[in-house]
């Protein structure tokens, strides 16, 4: 599947969702990655995630597009970190 | 088709973004929106976003989904604004 994961937490947070997330997944923009994953790496990250936020006032969504090839994405401005298929 | 645009601009134009995307879509976190528009709607918000942020240093990333049917969106922690189908 095709995997986006925007996350909104406290700022103290941020950087280790960063430094997670990059062994997963690219990283894309500001607290944004997306990569291909196994529905099997997909739960090992939400897990991980899981363990990481604090239920109560962090949010992390994940949109699952299932093939890259439905996603038609478009940048405008800077864009911040190439895609590059790492899987 | 869906959209979900997600921005990554200098502070002091966050919240002119903002202010403006709310009255095209819904919010969802941070710098998230989402909902569904039409072709035409699609290029005025592109236009729109062009015209407010600077084009060396801000960053807008838009992806078209087609349809909503085909995403499969999770949330852990907090949903921090529940999607309303306002269009």
């Amino acid at each position: 599947m095709y995997l986006i994961v925007i996350y909104d937490v406290e700022a103290k947070k941020c950087s280790k969702l960063h430094k997670y997330l990059k062994t997963q997944l690219n990283w894309v923009q500001n607290s944004v990655f997306e990569g291909q994953v196994t529905d099997a790496e997909y739960k090992i990250i939400k897990n991980e995630l899981k363990k990481k936020i604090n239920k109560e006032e962090d949010s992390v969504i994940f949109y699952n597009l299932g093939n890259e090839k439905w996603l038609d994405r478009e940048v405008i401005g800077v864009e911040k970190n190439e895609i590059t298929n790492m899987i």
